[in-house]
């Protein structure tokens, strides 16, 4: 069970989840976005596995059990609001379930200027 | 209004909102994260200043206008499921309100391993 501490902190959105930016260590890469309730942030905070609740499944998800792309667990902090959780991981492969490297680079809206 | 090819890739929750990631170019830090309904992104896309959604002021909200810590736009990318964008930024000063430079850097829930 979640450390009480940690739960009376969190401000859960109304399916009692709240959202976890995926950050690569070192590289600083965002790789995704995830939800977490508490049982599933007990699981990220206790096994170094990063672990999800999926809104579409409605299961427990540990990142990479069935494609092999494990998320390493570095630390994790929460945010001045308590809704966002800031994961840093060792990520193994792609992250992204389409394969790429991270869910954010398929899908450019505005390109950075080149100098 | 938001580019119809853009408004039509969104995946937006029942407030009609998506969460931006905002993170820091160059250093990789994540700053923050915020909430945009269409317009908040149609006016961070075409006038360089991240604008969001207050959810509890119900107001947008232009990052810094009166803080003066102004987040000027280098780009924008959109996440595989649509409903998570990525921002980077040029972050004048303090992303959070506290003044802390990150929203994350307060409350560390586990810290990583010194090497």
């Amino acid at each position: 069970m979640l450390d009480p501490s940690i739960a009376a902190q969190l401000k859960r959105d109304d399916r009692g989840l709240v959202a976890a930016v995926v950050q690569q260590e070192g590289t600083g890469e965002v790789l995704m976005v995830g939800w977490m309730d508490d049982e599933a942030l007990h699981r990220t905070l206790t096994t170094g596995r990063a672990t999800y609740w999926s809104r579409s499944r409605q299961e427990y998800w540990v990142k990479g059990e069935t494609s092999g792309h494990r998320q390493w667990v570095r630390s994790v902090a929460l945010d001045c609001d308590g809704d966002t959780l800031l994961v840093t991981v060792d990520q193994e492969g792609a992250a992204c379930h389409t394969g790429d490297r991270t869910c954010f680079e398929a899908n450019v809206l505005l390109a950075p200027a080149v100098d």
